[in-house]
């Protein structure tokens, strides 16, 4: 197939993507739901059986070497046994580099439409990329599907179409004609888009295609090779990604080497070496806040363009309900959901010390809390939703920080218990616990707690809840803010006040939306204004960063 | 006058800077002759008058404060005495960040009328900013006038008007409707732009306008307030405009501190204070490259912005002529204009040691250098166009590198003497010094030799002529390439060299074009791609890292 002819396949997928970031309207190339209806009746069985003819072996399709790793293990209590190839950081950086030439030397169109060809054939194997999410970050299935298929493909799209705006924003040639009076000067002039060389993008344990296809796909768009180096637990997700990228690029007659994967161990970690290498310009990392920090140093000094989303604490402020059940079932969804586990998940919920206001009624910072855990037992209680939506906990060290918590000494409002999973008695778990700290505590509660731990605060009165959560955003950093009020007066100064300190704000959510959910086209993920990261998913410092423009001048 | 009135008055001058950004066409919003027919027949005269009455005394409209300095002097040869304003790094910080909170509420499409109006009004001292800028920078009249006036205000407009096109790519707000099969969950969704937060431009002691106006006009269009820190040599040009913008802001009722002059003296310096205050988000660097990397360092360390343009080593390619005459002489033009202190100068000439190919003949080396000498002296020795052209030199360094560079024992193309510039018999000056230099001497000649300090290296073929410039980019960085070749096949080998290597190229110049000038709305200045700086006048990224956009949704 000509690359011409891909462009005209892929040209209105691309033309819907550029008009969805310029409208921020709802948009999903790829429908969210699992269903036979739209992927195919044996669609569910294949991918069933495809991640279990896979789990034990080695992956193909990634390349040859000497050398193969791999020790994931599913959260639902076995070991995946899948197997990658292993090579040197030299090996990869070699490749990369090679590998650019003729991919930089692509149009931006035909740089869209490769990926987006990539993406379309790789979006076949949905439901083998939603189990082996599944069994790596521990999500329930549905969610699974959903975050590494549908969302975190259109994220990658999003990517491609943010990167192919930037790149086509301005002419590429021009015949510029300066008046001198009576007579003119003629130059032609070329412009000419360079990356910054190769890019790198770490991936984290809890959405291993989510988080890393907006980087992978940025970079690749703007005519960077790409080396995705996932995180050694959570890497079959997006090895299935990155092979059928791969097989792309070998039947349209390109370099494969445009992107590759880093497998490492927890024992070897190769991450700081690749980051370190000279030829590494760019650096995209989602992951936990300490070693986020190690990445952006040492980006720095070497000059290296880095993006990252690392962690904050996710603030609720209660202040008052229309509808106080469809509020609460809303809140109790966001705490439950995939146990707390994503960086979007609430942490702590401030409360005026004088209730909340639900109608005629006032509820006292106790009723609310029970009404919230009544909500959240009935979620996760529920053998049907329960397990599912809550799913099992991607790392043991989580589980150990619901310990810590439990031994905090501070009054529970709900225990955090196991969930059974029928058919995977070793299933790791826990529902959310939901404590009541002291305002002054501010040593606890200001720490981020990963996972299914939240806490409720009693505060003097809702500017206090406003102007701790904006301290907070500006020390801590945060990804989401959740508020409930009917006063309008209070809406205007809380949105005021949160968005200056740099953080999203979602009002009143109660119905088939989540503040955890964040819709790609539409919401940029990651404010990038406070110390949660530096990352936007996907505006447009997200891809400009990545290349150069060079002008080209010839006179006549 | 209402915002309103201020957005209908300038809407067409930014939708033509918006379209000439997008089309890189020929535009000029203020005409670059400093012509009476154009600027008044009195426009000259009053600019004078206007510097004259300005001599000896301190600088109005930048604000009251206890301590006042300054200590230019002009490199025609007499102290400015002019003095300004003076205020501890702290009171700067706290002015700036009370201010920016209103300048942030307004919207884009206000932010750039009020800096357009500012900019007109101030355009109607060109004169004075020109006079203002020969006597800080030792730049002939006419080319003070074009820097610092039309080129540097046109610079200002391109800066707003993308900074203003990166705003307004996305909608501000949406009605986001999900379907959800027979329903459908619908979300009020606004994107609110958030600055970084103060900007610090930090100014040249050679273009103190050209080289500042990018980063104060983006980082003012994108809502954040800026702080100004001229270099202590060259602070007047850039006050002027600094005090127009206050006095516009003054009279749309704004507050003046959005936009600060901070003064300090060779003997006490505040730029490293002023980088490293917490509130300082945002540095844009114009300078030498020592102090630039440790601006760069600085910011890096605590995660600021940082857009630089430091310096590199420009080369110039010679493989063949078709009208030798016109290349020479343009080229000469490129060595002499303002004795080589521009950071686009050229300062090594590469040519294959079997010579030039001019139409049937072959020129040596050596015959190729006596004809290029010719061309400058023709220039240079040319009582009415030579002092002007060569302008004077604006530190005693530079003139001492010129002794330096004499000192090296290397044989002499063309000696380095004394302009005599009419009227001022203490003009410091320095006409072109050109050197013949072995390859194998690139101990010498990769430093940046800053000032009217050339050499011609005469090398194996045009291929290791490409091949040591692609090198030398790589490694000392460039911002600008200059190549004559009547040879298609190597005009495309250097191009793809070059261009990849990170440098702009610009093939045959011989007319009217030089390749020290770069246009506003057309020519990207600064590759950003390579160790010349990381900045861009003024490309996506030079904006869009100035700003986040942080979401609001409210359900319904």
């Amino acid at each position: 197939m000509m690359l011409s002819d891909l462009i005209t396949r892929h040209q209105s997928t691309l033309d819907a993507a550029v008009a969805a970031n310029r409208d921020r309207t709802f948009h999903a190339h790829w429908p969210e739901p699992p269903s036979g209806k739209i992927y195919g009746e044996t669609a569910n069985d294949d991918g069933l059986k495809a991640f279990q003819d896979q789990v034990g072996k080695p992956v193909a399709g990634l390349g040859e070497a000497q050398q193969h790793g791999g020790n994931e293990a599913s959260p639902y209590g076995f070991n995946l046994g899948v197997t990658y190839p292993m090579w040197s950081v030299d090996e990869l950086v070699e490749r990369a580099s090679d590998a650019q030439v003729a991919w930089q030397a692509l149009s931006a169109a035909e740089r869209a439409a490769v990926l987006i060809e990539a993406l379309e054939r790789a979006s076949k194997r949905f439901f083998e990329i939603g189990y082996a999410t599944m069994h790596t970050t521990g999500q329930g299935f549905v969610m699974a599907f959903q975050s590494s298929g549908p969302h975190g493909f259109d994220r990658a799209l999003e990517a491609v179409a943010m990167g192919y705006a930037s790149q086509t924003a301005f002419a590429q040639h021009v015949t510029w004609e300066k008046p001198m009076g009576k007579m003119s000067v003629v130059i032609q002039k070329t412009y000419r888009v360079v990356p910054k060389g190769i890019n790198l993008v770490i991936g984290c344990s809890t959405f291993p295609v989510w988080n890393t296809t907006p980087g992978m796909f940025a970079g690749l768009v703007t005519g960077n090779s790409v080396i995705v180096k996932p995180h050694p637990g959570a890497i079959y997700p997006i090895a299935i990604v990155v092979a059928e990228l791969r097989a792309t690029l070998v039947d349209l007659g390109l370099d494969p080497n445009i992107c590759q994967l880093a497998v490492d161990t927890v024992e070897a970690p190769v991450t700081l070496e690749l980051l370190e290498h000279p030829a590494v310009r760019i650096v995209d990392y989602t992951g936990g806040p300490v070693f986020g920090a190690t990445v952006e140093a040492a980006c720095a000094a070497h000059g290296k363009v880095v993006y990252t989303e690392k962690a904050g604490v996710n603030n609720v402020i209660v202040e008052s309900f229309d509808n106080a059940d469809q509020a609460l079932g809303n809140l109790a969804f966001s705490l439950s959901l995939y146990a707390g586990q994503m960086c979007t998940a609430p942490q702590n919920i401030y409360v005026p010390a004088s209730g909340v206001r639900v109608g005629d009624e006032t509820w006292s910072v106790d009723e609310f809390a029970q009404h919230l855990r009544q909500h959240v037992d009935a979620l996760v209680l529920n053998e049907k939703a329960g397990p599912s939506t809550v799913g099992t906990i991607q790392s043991a060290a989580t589980l150990a920080r619901v310990e810590e918590a439990k031994g905090l000494g501070l009054e529970v409002v709900r225990e955090s218990a196991v969930v059974a999973h029928p058919g995977f008695d070793g299933a790791r778990s826990a529902t959310p616990l939901i404590l009541k700290v002291d305002v002054e505590r501010d040593d606890i509660y200001t720490r981020e707690w990963f996972g299914p731990i939240s806490f409720i605060i009693a505060v003097d009165n809702v500017d206090d809840a406003i102007h701790r959560v904006a301290s907070s955003i500006q020390a801590h950093g945060a990804l989401t803010t959740l508020m409930y009020t009917t006063d309008a007066s209070v809406m205007d100064r809380a949105e005021d006040a949160i968005v200056r300190a740099g953080a999203p704000i979602a009002f009143n959510f109660n119905n088939f939306v989540w503040v955890n959910q964040s819709a790609a086209f539409s919401d940029f993920h990651g404010a990038g204004a406070n110390p949660a990261g530096n990352a936007t998913f996907a505006d447009w410092s997200f891809v400009t960063n990545r290349f150069n423009v060079i002008g080209v001048r010839k006179q006549a």
